[in-house]
């Protein structure tokens, strides 16, 4: 795989940090997760089935787990030996903590000219809130995300995702991937800085563009287009389905698949500014067609028009989807004595491949005495560290 | 930078394609942009200043044009001679336009042994729903992201982003970056194939997890958090602000900032289950506190107390916002012609630098001349192939 030879450091947790070193050992990176006593919060949260928490488990397949006193000498010597012989560093605490933990970036060069760290924070490492406690919904509210979430009439919305978390952990992914893409043979220590905030930002699109354009705030348009009627959720004779028709050759192949070719040349929606400033007049002629057939039978019949249109499926309903399931998005992995884990596939597909399961998420410090065996510490060693307590 | 010396050819069009090959770009790649005569759509798309989309700027910086006519023969053969010359294509079509056009992966990997090839669609290029149209708004819905986004009342909402453009730009930066890292020697071809709709599945999280646990769906839950009490938009002397207290310890230095310690012991809400299930009656304790000062204040205040609060900003707020500033969200581009253009920065910070800003936007067809006199093509073919109307 695309990363495979590449070993990773990985001081995270929760949810960022974890989601990019996820996906560095999803390619082939060895990842070497890094805790306390006291683990990854995350194992104690989400739904557990045989005393294993599967969000844990989802985000962190493919590691393994090394535990280790942070404040004790020993554990000391023992990160700076890992990183000393390895290629990328990921840390997802507030900014300055690992300085307080004695690595700063300047005594990460020092331990390694050749690596590649990669901060995720929630407003970046410099800057007036560098300092500030984040969090994924307050960098939604402060990105922009959430003015343009929800609909017009309600107060500005959060996504129903962590998504600057997720956003942050792949632009982390990317940074080191590309890093690391660069300098194969003639590489120089990498600092990388990644924000919470910065992700979403990154993300505004069109919206970032027009406001900067025209100094104008985007408004909230809830399921309608903010450019183009008819467009949005449309009820059938079972379920509501959504249809997109983002320009007017689809909109005429729209009407043609329902049947009202007539409404083309209506003097009333003849152009989508006049459909666009009345939204409910054209979803009137719609919907009573669409709603004497079912879902299924409206969105086979929109698509072999060429008209986007699909299902709004619920968690459960998506993973029992025909596509879904053709597109392995569900892993089933064998978890020992935690039974068969179910979790979310790979979403980088490739031939040959680029992403393969090949071990299940560790067990709190179960490969430290291996870990600790490729660096050369022998059995005596590794015993009295484990004595001393600087070792689980 | 990263990805210097790496040559990708782009024929991507509006947002997930051109947002992919913009990231490569912006870590170091040459991208060359191929274009028919009409030009990427997004040239007409969002607002114009001095005839300039400045939605099409930002995603096509730092990347080079050339117009071909794709059905003329001696199109198809410039193309030929720049894949073989390249490191990576990249498309947006639907699957099958590349074969249809002469460039299945089969003809790509005899053109060029060590080719990355990154597909994007709405749906993949194998299963049930590859062929139908695709469009963002119908990835969101499939994926149950929609399912999870807005207000339990309410119907199911998309992003006001198209997230799922967004996320399958960066999975397909991701993929090729990967690939060029691990076979920097040793190439091979590669072909990616990534989904707008497996992008968002994977990002569902404790979402899809605590389903995949339970069988349960997750429930919509607008601004507030499924797990956590009191969290969400608060009202202050002037505006709502983000307040995020997500653990008992949070909550505690929370009830510390407001003067209200009396709180943690009153047994009416002395764990967050109690909290969950009555958040008003827990936020009917806590807003009128902070109604008593304004937004700025208390978010000083919270911040000072360890607890992640902040503003919920508009996109011209977001701009203008200290934080924001100082990680030079936005960009200011000298466009020629067309004056200078804001756009959205570099999410990827790094010492020493990732991402630079190296060339404006193309103008359609603004380095033909100079891409092919880098393949070799003289003066006079160029102009022949001007003249046959093979290259604009």
């Amino acid at each position: 795989m695309s990363l495979t030879g590449t070993r990773v450091v990985d001081f995270t947790r929760i949810i960022s940090g974890p989601f990019c070193t996820q996906l560095l050992a999803d390619l082939g990176a060895d990842v070497i997760k890094i805790e306390t006593a006291a683990g990854d919060p995350l194992r104690e949260q989400g739904k557990k089935v045989e005393g294993l928490s599967w969000y844990y488990a989802g985000y962190n397949r493919n590691k393994r787990s090394i535990a280790i006193d942070l404040r004790h000498p020993d554990g000391h010597e023992i990160l700076a030996d890992m990183i000393a012989s390895s290629d990328v560093v990921v840390e997802n605490f507030r900014p300055g903590v690992m300085a307080a933990m004695g690595f700063s970036d300047e005594r990460l060069r020092k331990l390694n000219p050749r690596l590649v760290v990669c901060h995720i924070s929630g407003f970046g490492s410099s800057g007036p809130y560098s300092h500030r406690p984040a969090f994924d919904f307050i960098a939604q509210a402060l990105s922009g995300f959430m003015s343009v979430n929800g609909n017009a009439d309600d107060l500005p919305l959060r996504s129903g995702l962590p998504v600057s978390d997720l956003v942050a952990g792949l632009y982390g992914a990317l940074g080191v991937t590309a890093a690391l893409a660069g300098l194969r043979e003639d590489r120089a220590f990498r600092s990388l800085d990644i924000s919470l905030t910065d992700g979403l930002v990154s993300l505004l699109s069109y919206m970032a563009a027009d406001t900067l354009a025209t100094g104008e705030p985007p408004q909230r348009s809830g399921n309608d287009h903010p450019l183009v009627a008819p467009y949005g959720l449309f009820r059938t004779a079972d379920k509501p389905i959504a249809i997109a028709p983002s320009n007017d050759a689809i909109y005429a192949r729209l009407l043609n698949a329902i049947g009202r070719d007539d409404l083309a040349t209506d003097p009333r929606f003849d152009t989508n500014e006049k459909r666009m400033a009345d939204r409910e007049a054209i979803r009137l002629e719609i919907e009573p067609v669409l709603m004497t057939a079912s879902a299924e039978e409206w969105i086979e019949r929109l698509n072999e028009g060429g008209v986007p249109a699909g299902p709004v499926l619920t968690i459960p309903e998506m993973f029992d989807d025909p596509q879904i399931r053709h597109r392995e998005m569900v892993l089933p992995v064998p978890h020992g004595p935690h039974g068969t884990v179910r979790m979310l596939g790979f979403p980088i597909k490739s031939t040959p491949g680029s992403c393969e399961m090949r071990r299940p998420a560790p067990a709190l410090g179960q490969h430290g005495d291996e870990v600790l065996g490729e660096l050369g510490y022998d059995r005596d060693r590794i015993d009295t560290l484990r004595a001393k307590g600087a070792l689980r």
